[in-house]
C-alpha cells in the first residue's frame, strides 16, 4: 500500500481526491494500492468529506515515513517550489499539475528527486487529460520527433472558436470566456501565449533531453486576431488557432514559438474546438500521430495527476520518470530561420505592387488584401512588404 | 546491447530493419541500443542491403543465446504460432503486429512469454503506428474506461470515404482500393470487418484484463453501405465509418461490435478520412480523449514494432508488458442488450404509419424513407418495423 497527500485542496486537489475514488477499484486491481492520507492547506474545509485529512502543517507530511508520495497543486513557484524540494529530500515522489514550477526549475527537481530515490512526475502540466508526455516519452520514445504543433490552452481555444462560430469579437469571446470560468481573473498569461510557452519548453525539454528555455520561444498571444482575419482564413478553408509549434532540426536544434496559426480543414486539429486540446506530432517511422481531449478541467487534470501516481504505485519508477539536462545554447534555434508559407493582411500604401513573386491575394475587402505566399522565411516576407503596414502575419500549417 | 531477428521479410518485416536504422540514434541515445542479427525468410533477396543477415533455418536464431528479441511478421496462425513458441521458450521476447495469433492465443503466450522470463509484445497489432495499446494499458491504466469506438481498418475507411466525397459505389471504391495497394487481393477480412473484430478484442481484453473471444463480439461489414444511406447521412451532419465500438459495464460485462455508424460531425473521429485510423476512448475521470494516425503502411506499423522493442531494451521489461487472463463467459455481453439512436433507411410497404413513437423521419428520396430514433435497443427498433423492409439500420454515435 502506498500512502498519498496532496498539497492545495483548490480545485485540481479536490479533484485529485474524487479521482483517486472513481479510480479505486482500477488501481486496486492493477497496483498495491493508494490511500489518501494527508490534504494540506492553510484554510479550512469543515464540510469537505475529506475534512478529516486535512492539515496546516506540511511538516507533518514531510516527517511521516508512510507518506510516499506528495501532490503539489499550489501553482506558482514560491511555496510549491520549497514544499516540493523538502518532499523530495525526505524522498517522497512529487506529482504536480504546475507547469511554471516545472518550465522554470524541472532541471533542478528531477535531479534532486534522483538524488533521493524519487520520482518528479507532472503528467498533468501539459494536456490535461491527455497523456501528452508519456506520449513522447515512452510511447513514441524511439521516433525521430520533426515537429509537433499543438492546442495546448482551452482559453484562448475557447475564444478564437467564438470568434469563428459566432463571428465574436476578441474582446467579446473574452468576456464570455470569463463569464463561463473558462479565464482565470488575469486572463493575461492565457491570452498572451504565456502559459501555452510553458508547455511547449516543457515538450521540447522532454523531446530532446536537454532544458528549453522559455526565454528561447518566441511568443505572441491571440489580441492580434482579428474579426476580419477570422472571415479571411475562413474563405480559405482555414481555421486560426494559437498553437505551440516546434521543429527539431537535423541539426540538433529546437527551434519553437507561440503563436496564431492558420490550420486546413483536413489537418484534424483546425476541429479541436472550445476548451479542447489537441497536439499533432510527426515523426519520421510513424508518420502523423494526433492526440485529443480534455486539456483542462477539475477532472481531466486530476485524472492526469492520478495517471502518474498509478505508475508508482504499479512499481514502474523507472518506465514512469522524465528527466532532461541543463540547457545548451549551441541547441536553442530561433523559428525565424525556417520558411513557411503565410497568411498576411495588409492595408496597402502608395506605391504597393500587387503582384510580387511568392505572394498570392486570395481575398480583399474593404480596402485590406489577404494573402497566402510560398515557403519563405520571416525576414524574406518582410522584405516583400517593405514599406507597408502589415496588419496580421500568421504562419500556415502544412 | 541487444540483438534482434525479424521472422518473415515482407512489407512489414522490411519496415523494421528500416525503422531500427531511421531511429538507431534515438535508440542509442535512450537504451542500451539493439543491433539487428538475423533476418529469417524462406525466399532470398539478394540486392537487399539486409542480404547478409538472412538466413532460411530459424533454429539459428533459435539457439543463438545473444538475440533476445524476435520479431514476428510471418502472419497468420500457422508457422508464426510455432516460432513464436519456440522462441518464448528459449527466453526471447517475441514482439509481432500479427492481430489474427495474438487475438486468438495471446493468452496462452503472454503466460509462456512471463513463465522463461520473456515478453510477447503486439504494439503494432492495433492502430499501425497509434499508439493505441500503451495508452490503454499506462497511460489510461487508473482510468474506468466505459466506452471506446474507434477506426481500426484502413481499407474500409478509404473506401467509406470515397463513397462520401466523391459519390462512388462500394464496389467502384472497392475497385479503386485495389488499385492503389490498400486492399489485400482477398479483402473479405477487410470488408466484412473480421480484421477490425480482432482489433476490438485485443483492446477489449487489454482494457479488462480477461481474454474477450472474437466470437462474443457482433460483426457487420460494410458492403450493405449504399450511396443512399451515405447521402441521407450527409444530409444530417454525419458520416458513416465502420466502427470497432465497445462498452465496459459496471456489471462487468464488454459489449462490443464491429458495424458500420453514422458519426456526426462534432465528434472529431468523423474527420479521419482514406486509411488513417483513429480511436476514442470515454473515461470516468480523464473524459473524452482521441487518438490519431496513420494505421497501416510499412513504417507506421515498424514504428509500432521498434517502439515494443524501446521498452524492452530500455530495460523497462514489467512497465512494458501486455497481459490478459483467460476468458470469462460471465463478462461476456451482448451490444444488442444496450439503447442507442439509430438511422434507419426503409423502403416502406403497405400498412406503414409513418409516426410512431420514437421515430423521427428527416428526409425521403425515390421512395425510401431516412429516420433517426430516440435511444432504444435493436429489438425494439426491429418491433417498430415489424412488416417493413429495413434497407439499413446503423447506430449513431453520441
Amino acid at each position: 500500500m502506498h500512502y498519498a497527500a496532496i498539497l492545495g485542496f483548490g480545485t485540481v486537489g479536490s479533484g485529485v481526491a474524487e479521482a483517486l475514488m472513481i479510480n479505486a477499484d482500477t488501481m486496486n486491481r492493477k497496483t498495491d494500492g493508494i490511500t489518501l492520507k494527508y490534504i494540506v492547506d492553510v484554510r479550512d474545509f469543515p464540510d469537505s468529506p475529506f475534512a478529516g485529512l486535512l492539515t496546516k502543517d506540511f511538516s507533518v507530511v514531510e516527517n511521516d515515513p508512510d507518506v510516499d508520495m506528495v501532490v503539489e497543486t499550489i501553482g506558482g513557484v514560491g511555496i510549491a517550489a520549497e514544499f516540493t524540494r523538502r518532499a523530495l529530500r525526505a524522498g517522497k515522489s512529487v506529482i504536480t499539475s504546475n507547469k511554471e514550477l516545472v518550465a522554470k526549475h524541472g532541471c533542478e527537481l528531477m535531479a534532486l528527486a534522483e538524488e533521493h530515490g524519487a520520482n518528479y512526475l507532472f503528467e498533468a502540466s501539459v494536456g490535461g487529460g491527455i497523456p501528452m508526455l508519456r506520449t513522447v516519452v515512452y510511447n513514441l520514445g524511439a521516433e525521430k520527433i520533426t515537429e509537433f504543433f499543438g492546442i495546448l490552452n482551452g482559453t484562448t481555444n475557447y475564444i478564437l472558436t467564438q470568434m469563428f462560430r459566432n463571428g465574436m469579437s476578441f474582446s467579446a469571446a473574452l468576456a464570455r470566456a470569463r463569464e463561463l470560468g473558462y479565464s482565470e481573473a488575469d486572463p493575461t498569461a492565457d491570452i498572451d501565449g504565456i502559459d501555452a510557452c510553458r508547455k511547449v519548453a516543457i515538450l521540447c525539454s522532454l523531446i530532446t533531453g536537454r532544458q528549453t528555455p522559455v526565454d528561447t520561444i518566441s511568443v505572441e498571444g491571440i489580441s492580434g486576431v482579428s474579426v476580419e482575419d477570422v472571415e479571411f482564413a475562413a474563405s480559405m478553408g482555414c481555421t486560426i488557432r494559437l498553437l505551440g509549434h516546434a521543429y527539431f532540426g537535423g541539426d540538433g536544434k529546437v527551434r519553437a514559438c507561440v503563436a496564431p496559426h492558420l490550420i486546413p480543414s483536413k489537418v484534424l486539429l483546425s476541429g479541436v474546438e472550445d476548451v479542447m486540446n489537441g497536439l499533432h506530432i510527426r515523426s519520421e517511422a510513424a508518420g502523423d500521430v494526433m492526440l485529443y481531449g480534455a486539456g483542462a478541467g477539475k477532472l481531466p487534470t486530476a485524472s492526469a495527476i492520478v495517471s502518474d501516481m498509478f505508475c508508482l504505485a504499479g512499481n514502474r519508477r523507472d518506465g514512469a520518470a522524465f528527466s532532461w539536462g541543463p540547457p545548451s545554447e549551441e541547441r536553442c534555434g530561433n523559428i525565424s530561420d525556417l520558411p513557411f508559407s503565410w497568411y498576411v493582411r495588409v492595408s496597402p500604401a502608395d506605391g504597393w505592387e500587387e503582384k510580387q513573386s511568392g505572394l498570392h491575394l486570395f481575398a480583399q475587402k474593404d480596402g485590406k488584401l489577404a494573402y497566402y505566399t510560398d515557403e519563405m522565411t520571416e525576414e524574406a516576407l518582410l522584405s516583400r512588404f517593405a514599406g507597408q503596414v502589415i496588419l496580421s502575419r500568421f504562419r500556415i500549417i502544412r
